[in-house]
């Protein structure tokens, strides 16, 4: 059988995230409901990783594999023709047997989208967090370069998770404004990423930035693995899976 | 009776347009509905200009008279309660008897977005023109130079429209890439719009980034006059009413 993987980009906004689960819309369902009407087989993909409702994309992976003979570059094409507006295959290509989507992933980039300013957002409602208070992007700067480096980061993770190891590995954790000074992006690239690891970092940084939190919890959360020294979870629509990279 | 201005952002995704008409959902109709929920009035609004159907706005204005002894400021924040979350009331301010959100207006500045690259986009579906084949961006800023100034639009005008004089001053008319460079906007201030104007001179600037049109050819539309010359149409969705001055 062939080994196919697409990159994916969709709004979370309309699903109750990306894992098939009962009497609930999810975006794996709507992708192996468009895959079965293009091969005819009834197929299971597998992903780089869930998003939680809410969460969007802007380069998830998925594989597949699959007896069709359409060519590798036509999937994602195609796929489009049955997937809904919100979900789109923006490439494909054909793997060897042993590529894995989740597995054989070295390296996951997320943002995370502030809107900071007084009034709330239409156009940004399901695509960006809305902070009103002024936030102090300087000291949001300085919490998130000590993310930088391999560290235990349980303190960055939902309770109840389960995982061998919660050693991982950033290499990049930035804030930066984009187009309009009011429009915050987080930045984060690791090697893995523990349950909710994002939105809790995110939720201390804005903490930090309202002058709630010293930059140094960031620290101090890492050296003693305590989540309770951090902010809230951050909300999911703030959320962009980004890119794997393989 | 108080005079109250309130900026508006919305998605026009949802609306028939901004202007109220029969058996439609309208932006206006909107508006005038959490008004009355607010005021327990019935009060017509007056905007900048109408927008069209599943065209958005980040800095539309309106204004109404009222009784009501609701803080001018207030207003916005109480708007907010009561209208759909497509639609968000930014501020509100008391201006003099004379202020009319249509005539006094001096400068509105619009936006256009084109996503230029091969895939289609799940998250900016709504948001943005997607031109698949590769804009040539340094003939479509030559293009628009050329819009700087006063000039007779006629031909940048839908057909059917009746105005006075389609003599219109152009301040500014600048192509740039945002975030990432295939995202394109144009962006364009006048002292007014003819129907459609923005929407034509996209649908020219496009053709010609293509190379199917000169971008001498917007120089020979403001000479003759001649529609037939341009592009077709940029479809709605793509403009954004930024700001008006007053």
């Amino acid at each position: 059988m062939r080994n196919i993987k697409v990159v994916l980009e969709y709004e979370g906004t309309a699903y109750s995230g990306f894992q098939v689960q009962a009497n609930a819309n999810t975006v794996q369902e709507q992708i192996e409901a468009a895959l079965q009407k293009l091969t005819k087989e009834q197929i299971r993909i597998v992903a780089s990783g869930r998003t939680d409702a809410g969460v969007h994309a802007m380069g998830q992976v998925i594989n597949f594999f699959t007896n069709s003979n359409i060519p590798a570059e036509k999937f994602a094409p195609a796929l489009n023709t049955w997937l809904p507006k919100d979900i789109r295959a923006l490439e494909s290509s054909e793997e060897d047997q042993n590529f894995h989507a989740r597995f054989s992933a070295k390296w996951k980039t997320y943002r995370y989208l502030i809107l900071n300013r007084e009034a709330p957002s239409a156009l940004l409602r399901n695509l960006a967090y809305w902070v009103p208070d002024k936030l102090d992007i300087a000291l949001m700067r300085l919490g998130a370069c000590e993310l930088v480096g391999t560290h235990d980061f349980r303190a960055f993770m939902a309770s109840g998770s389960s995982v061998v190891t919660t050693v991982r590995t950033v290499t990049e954790s930035e804030i930066r404004t984009l187009e309009s000074e009011d429009l915050i992006e987080f930045r984060i690239t690791a090697d893995g990423f523990l349950y909710n690891m994002v939105r809790i970092i995110v939720g201390t940084l804005i903490e930090i930035g309202r002058g709630k939190l010293d930059p140094s919890v960031i620290k101090r959360m890492l050296d003693t693995g305590d989540r309770s020294l951090g902010g809230p979870t951050a909300p999911a629509k703030g959320l962009y899976l980004v890119r794997v990279t393989y």
